[in-house]
């Protein structure tokens, strides 16, 4: 197979989305019983990670502790100024590979899968295959 | 194939238990010659990664820097009090991919394989699944 | 397949080598139309990320950054003095994996793989390999 494609809006600066449901949707719809599903955010100033599902506070946490841990100001030499979110996109990776078993894929109980905005707002797309296996 | 399991239980808060053995052992029971094995933890608090295998001061020394770099106590909003965890854990990544040759892991000489609890003692699950090609 | 070796000789402690091309000739000469690239280091204190390919202020800017998020010197035990390396590897991961489809590889517009060097100039290794499908 090829890749599907999942668009999202971002609609502030940093944020954390959950995008678990579109991709769920794309497994299903794929047909594919055994694999592993890749999420692939082509971008450099957004990343893809898996964290907690439950309380939303878990992902507004990260990105107040990301943004203390790399301050947007701190004398960079990019003159596009954003640095910081090129660097926490690399902190956070650009891909999640998860587990598809009998045509579902296979997360923790209080996992989900979260596109990482650091640089928003913007339009984003996020890329997703499987492979048979 | 689908995947196997393999049960860690953790014996303090952060630590970083070294898994090698128990997924070359996978390996080599699957029979599988040549592909990409795949180390996946279903939890939000606890990662993966890959490290030195020699010198045991270099794990510890990643459990004592991170705790500097994401501290414990630091305002964040999740009631239950263990955010650093999460954060920890997209640190350093839910999955790790090693290639399979000649029926084999393909390690550098001084990698190992880690899981890496940031908030325990817990029993955790690591799950393996080796896709063939 | 098996996988086939890129190697590169790193010539200052801390830098981030772009190998995009290297990768691509890999596999524009592997003949394998879709599927999935796995970009993998074989050591313990480099690693492999993806970010900007454009303006190289990006990369100085983000080895500068995580030198100051992970000092050089902070009372670790390991011996031989390069802890920080070993944890900046673990940071950025051992390997990225990127989509091959209609024999190219599937990176965004600003994206390029680079080699994280933490601890050189050494002579390094990263292993290619390619799951069709």
């Amino acid at each position: 197979m090829g890749y599907l494609e999942i668009r999202v809006a971002t609609c502030s600066h940093s944020q954390m989305i959950n995008i678990t449901g579109q991709v769920r949707d794309i497994v299903s719809e794929s047909g594919i019983m055994s694999g592993v599903c890749y999420i692939y955010i082509p971008h450099t100033t957004a990343g893809i990670t898996i964290n907690e599902n439950a309380d939303p506070d878990v992902v507004s946490d990260i990105i107040y502790e990301t943004a203390k841990i790399v301050p947007w100001n701190n004398s960079y030499k990019h003159m596009e100024g954003n640095s910081a979110a090129h660097l926490k996109a690399s902190m956070m990776g650009f891909s999640q590979a998860v587990f598809v078993d009998d045509g579902k894929l296979v997360l923790g109980t209080w996992q989900g899968i979260f596109l990482c905005e650091f640089d928003g707002p913007r339009n984003r797309r996020v890329l997703v295959k499987i492979i048979e296996g």
